[in-house]
């Protein structure tokens, strides 16, 4: 993928401020995909007994990560909305890791882009969460994401 | 509903540290049922461009009132855990306003909770997102949220 | 709201195979909303040993209903797909009893209209189940639902 | 597997009334896996200007699918029920193809199993449909799916 729209999405999500309020990082992008990562951080945590971070900053990462893939997608590319997105959550992140997601664009239709997504832990054999998400494409407007 | 439980819950949820990241704060509790509202914050923000809130901030808070309103449904109260959540998002929120989230347990089984959420701005008549979630139930561990 | 529009919107969802197939009936059209029952059928049962008709009946029946609230809303009207739906199922519906749809088209954009919907059986203080999902509209087709 | 499990499970299924209804046939089935088939029928279309079969058609195919994947996995294999499924539709499926069905349970907890699957025709390549899903188990039952 040609790397001047790389380093343009990369710096662009990562310049996004509720993003750069939970230190998001891209990892790596390629034609409709994308990988994010997260760090732990106790201000994101939603059981104080447990150290767990809230399943909504795990479900924000996989939002803005399929967001972005949908981005690097050849056929889209441009300014953009979640529709919808469903998140099922699988089990606790560990306290103190880092969460990395993994999103695929993998259908695109003439104003619409579908995504699947997938968020773990170190432990990157047992997925922590999964989504699924429609964005719609609006192409009079500039890139969002 | 009884005093003591309402404050009890409202406390709980406003010393999380997610919640208390985004200022959420609790406005309402009834049985089953719960209001909370987010203010605008600029950390939040989505699309520069706009000033639009990230929406994943809207399924944050909309995630956190749905497990109020689980908690405070009396066959539940209870630890949980998100299962899954869909959210669809209608329009975007107009910057500079707050976000208020209203939810309504309307189903608990004996290990699930079913939840429905609707997020609105200033603009009530025309709500800016609405959710369905599944949260299970722990009836061995003490309060989550 | 118009009632050429209205019997139009009623023969075309009645006479879809899939939908005599189900027996499924337009009981209620107005602006952006609709009701459709569909009989118990034996075929239909899901779990032999109870009785109950198969959860895909009922989300079938949301679908159709879902979709019939699109085409009657004035300002989509046009042909359609299903772009997702999410269903809940509360509880399973009553064996021997009629399941009744209600779905609202409750926000159409340029290219995708949301729905909501529930469905019961003869209790209908207690919904069976309930949907959300979003269509996406084609303004060059003709009517489709 | 063991095979006298796979040959009840296929039989329990395949006589299930609306899985003989829609001629659904079990294709192959592993430990948490299940792979099912769905021939073309004039019943099942939902466009008849197109011949295009009814979306719900591909979604009942997923659901039960979904919940034999559920039945063979090594920690549930008992009654269930669904509690939610979210179907994403990617594209019409070719009118005239059989609509086959592939679905993993992925994660059991103690009481509830989640489930993925895809549906395609013959162009496996590009999925007709997606699901994720979850199913409430039921360990004081008898096998249900």
């Amino acid at each position: 993928m040609d790397r001047e729209i790389e380093k343009r999405a990369r710096q662009f999500v990562e310049s996004l401020p509720h993003a750069r309020s939970l230190a998001m990082k891209v990892e790596q992008i390629t034609e409709g995909q994308a990988i994010m990562r997260m760090p732990y951080d106790a201000r994101l945590v939603g059981d104080p007994s447990t150290g767990v971070i809230f399943g909504g900053a795990v479900s924000a990462l996989l939002d803005t990560c399929a967001g972005l893939s949908v981005f690097v997608h050849p056929d889209a590319r441009t300014a953009m909305a979640t529709l919808d997105l469903r998140i099922d959550y699988m089990r606790a992140a560990t306290p103190g890791q880092d969460i990395r997601a993994h999103a695929i664009c993998y259908h695109v239709t003439q104003n619409v882009a579908f995504v699947r997504a997938t968020a773990s832990d170190d432990d990157t054999d047992n997925i922590v969460a999964s989504a699924a998400g429609a964005f719609s494409l609006d192409f009079e407007k500039g890139p969002r994401v």
